[in-house]
């Protein structure tokens, strides 16, 4: 179903950008996990809005509750649902925008698929403000996965023209990347990082917006994560990460580049590196035939460039069925990429546990 | 499940590359469909290698035989089961790579996933040839679509550094693709395509191989088709295409050049042509949200340069835990991407007939 | 998984007897349907105990809040979340329990299951308290099938061993029924309803529990609900019925009766009623290979007599793993009969409209 | 869907009665199990039809092939594919039933739910004869579970009004069963085995049909298997064998007895019997909360009369809508009671294996 992700580690959404709450039901951990609320909260907060010029004015406390599935601390076996109240709902804000749908937005085609009754309020089921009570499953996730030796790194690879220092995905280490997600805009040239939310300030002072590209990198899979077609580990990321709003496109190892090189080239030759199995190269990025190598696992996400805008734009009416023009007004990202980032790092983090328990790498017992 | 494709028009692959028998299960067709076994000899026809000198010279023959589900011509609401024999299996062609892994290719992960009992031969469960049977489901589902005005075209856009013209994804218009489906080598411009196969040809001349860049055009799907979030019809795509062997990236409309346009640029902007919604330009691809638009859904897959080459390559020994060196001996395509082409169909046409089902766009009342 | 009911109409539920919230995910709904306050609200009282001398005397709110999935009263496409908080937890009553299982409770295995992990207080996720934010999900689905005419009637069919009127399968009215959901306690033969809470009472008085046979009929089904094999209607209403805590039997028609008569007796002959098709006996009880025929659909539940009892029963102490003695305290149910009747429609309305949705008897569209 | 069974050992049916193959497609085994060949041939036999008097004289040989899957003896991790091909279709014995629906089959809500597109012959989709092909996942099954020291044992508990010899669920034995598995009649007292048959073969003379009660008793299942509410072994289980052919009732432990009973005498008291937890007693019949106990599974399966007779029957025609008399010509077993028997313990051991992986009991790993 829709709103429910993963086979065995199951993790269920509800709620739109302005219903009253928003929360996720958490099925399949096993009992007996401590359930960390201070790394919940932190990873809440690294998605959160509002911390910084580059970023929507909204004030989104995310202040959340775990209702149930815990006792003393720890899971007892029930789903956890995690909830999050809206509270800085102002409603008014999209009245004009009822029957003009925001170009880009999803709000023509659910206008369509649910005859007028989506909710329109801030995206509805559409926004990304989901992703919130996401990271709740998300930070349990990321939490069990550091246990088993996973860690999941991500950078901002470029925004709009400006690219963060280029990574030899042939030479990934953990060190590179461990203190980056300390950082308030997470690359790995700070110069460049500089660069980048220069181009994120214009484009907002021109009442426009910017997109760009995040990496990820997973460290410490085991081999054989991830089964064979329809359960491939990049079917089931890619699958997961295309729900985060405003993903275009997704490549693994070299990606579209591989492409362009010949097979001799491309192709990463095997040897012993004191006793344990390696690549010499890592243009497979880690997953072969839909299953983990052992090598880090890296993929790239494409972020389109916000698509609320200030700028006046042509629409059309509806219900008058005809021509017009719209001014969106309300608070908005010029660039979604800083916030997208945390959020693919928890989809990720979700499916990446659902396909260790799937393939008995992770179990309840 | 891994071979199972679909929630509510469900399609589950068996066999290996070398088994005495692949087929393909279909289930959640409406009864009273009339299977058109022409139609699915065609399209088995179009992925069938040995057919020009840029793809194998194996002789698989491809003869199908539909012995569930269908009485007198007609579905009967049963599963229908499709089987194709293999019979031109050179199993001693892979002796030699039983312990010796062959560069990128799932061999390694999958001799640790399965503890050394996987299938070596051809590939086994994770070979391209698993597109044969799945192919039988997809002809019967672009049948399905093709009485519902919906077709799916395609093109090779790239093969190495070499480009097909390029498209305007914009201004797509259905007549200049439907006749690309009866060329042998399906590009726009004849001479670009003349130029791909010599750089084919040259590779296979120098043991080597190489990839390249497909574009698939969907044409007429309704407006509202895909879930928000999970099954969103970017997430239900990527995820069937990355089940094929040698997907490495996938973008939908614009894709990863998006992200280096502002959002003023990027956004597409409604109007009414003759009373129905389009928009002026389709970088959104024909998808925003999950649900298509309306607009023609675009989107382009990276397929990697075969990994199966002549030149020799090192590897390691797993039994003797050693590096060492292989020379891979059979019959392999320089090429993949002409013959991965009709299988990314395939699969849309499966996913597409899910999606509309799953979305009541298609029923079997 | 374990707490999703439903294949595309899904049914999440989330919580344990003494968790701090208690809730109910609902998804595939169709936008645009109006939600009724007032009707879940009735629901929620028919399953409320604390309304008579013959159940519990905990006071159960049981006041719920619908946070997600509704704008201005109509369902919008995203899921409903509906809320139960629970407020009178007495978990003091649960201490003397913790290291020894009550007899034929879920205690035991879950201590297994989880660890010792498990939510001991008040039965936690095996408790039949989860019902109530299920009786949610069970009003929105009764209404709908209201509209399509579709009605579920029930009666108590047996206290111990007092028998309700016996009634003839195979001449069901809806007029017998359509009162019987406005008792108190619905039996057909009030006098036996009388004698059958003297029992009840009884039991309570001598520290005791009983148990009984619920009856139901759904009345209106169309013909053709219902899919071969694994989603028979059978299956799936008896996967349903049992996942309610005390069901211990259920049988269709004649059920277990049918093993004594002859073929030539049990046959439902089929004749034209006015053009519509019937059957002159309903032995059958409304389904055939797993399908509903147009005849009413009749089945029958036991459950067991409530496992807590006041009397002194003999048990094991899991830490010490010695025998011991454990004197249940707290307000129990002498006989759960009455609320599981709710709890029993409220599973067959979820799933009749779950398999009217995947047969396309009702549809999003 | 609704020719798969299971979440994570999932088995996909097709096929019709008639059709020129059935098989069966087991997904989800480990790599590296040895199939054995001769058990399934063996397990196929048990259920063949034409062996004695008191079953049809058709002549199903059910000789099967395993085309996939399979590499050396052992699976690969493939899905492994049975194949069994039908010779022996008579399908001129069904032309008179083509519009004429015969009374307590599937027939006609077939016919309205396919609109007449569904398979006729032999009951087509809905025909017992399904049951073959997955006698090959349920002999793999049971050869896995036994390898767990599971085993599953059954026996006719009555035939119409004529009982096997009782047995008390509290003081089952393995012992007592091991042998039954022989018998070509399986029942424990051999002289009510022998009443029975006469009962059979009287009802086939007077050209009609009787049924019977199924007991299965699985001994060995660890504590814990099962998940609470949608996923109870009870659910799991009484899905699975609705899904047989004639099936109208299923009951656990004392089933309908107990609600007869008061709370003191039905449940279960914990004791020690050498360091190992069990119940005094075992009314709940090893499962409790959906969950299992470790007390010996029980569970009594009622199966109809046979509804194909041959006494001349009242019936209508859907073509010329009107009433009719039918006489069902052809080879039918008097009662099936005896050849369910396998395909009950058949889709028993395929839901456990099921439950096991789903509760992390046993693994691919």
């Amino acid at each position: 179903m829709s709103y429910s992700l993963g086979d065995k580690f199951k993790v269920t959404v509800f709620g739109q950008s302005h219903s009253q709450e928003m929360g996720v039901v958490i099925d399949g951990l096993p009992a007996g996990i401590f359930i960390d609320k201070s790394f919940i909260k932190e990873e809440l907060n690294r998605r959160r809005p509002g911390k910084n010029a580059y970023s929507t004015s909204r004030n989104e406390k995310d202040e959340f509750k775990l209702v149930s599935g815990i006792v003393d601390g720890y899971s007892c076996g029930a789903p956890i649902c995690g909830i999050i109240e809206n509270n800085d709902n102002r409603s008014k804000d999209y009245s004009n925008i009822k029957d003009s749908p925001r170009p880009s937005h999803a709000d023509y085609p659910a206008f369509e698929k649910y005859n007028g009754y989506n909710d329109i309020r801030g995206g509805g089921q559409f926004s990304g403000r989901l992703t919130a009570p996401l990271t709740i499953a998300g930070a349990i996730s990321k939490d069990i996965l550091k246990k088993e030796n996973i860690f999941i790194a991500s950078h901002i690879k470029s925004i709009y023209n400006i690219n963060d220092k280029k990574i030899d995905i042939s030479k990934l280490e953990y060190n590179d990347f461990k203190n980056i997600r300390e950082k308030s805009f997470p690359v790995l040239n700070d110069n460049a990082g500089i660069e980048m939310i220069k181009v994120i300030e214009d484009a907002k002072n021109n009442n426009d917006s910017v997109g760009g590209v995040i990496e990820i990198i997973v460290f410490g899979l085991p081999v054989g994560v991830g089964e064979p077609l329809y359960d491939s580990i990049e079917s089931k990321i890619s699958a997961a990460v295309f729900s985060i709003p405003g993903v275009r496109g997704i490549q693994f190892g070299m990606g579209f580049e591989a492409t362009k090189m010949f097979g001799s080239e491309h192709n990463d030759e095997y040897y012993y590196d004191n006793g344990k199995v390696k690549t010499k190269t890592n243009n497979h990025g880690g997953a072969i035939g839909g299953l983990s190598t052992g090598m880090p696992l890296v993929f790239q996400v494409a972020i389109k460039p916000t698509s609320s805008i200030a700028k006046i734009q042509n629409t059309i009416n509806l219900k008058e069925k005809n021509d017009t023009k719209l001014e969106i007004v309300g608070r908005h990202d010029p660039c979604i990429v800083p916030r997208a980032l945390p959020a693919i790092e928890t989809i990720t983090a979700i499916t990446l546990l659902d396909l260790m328990m799937l393939g008995d790498f992770y179990g309840t017992r």
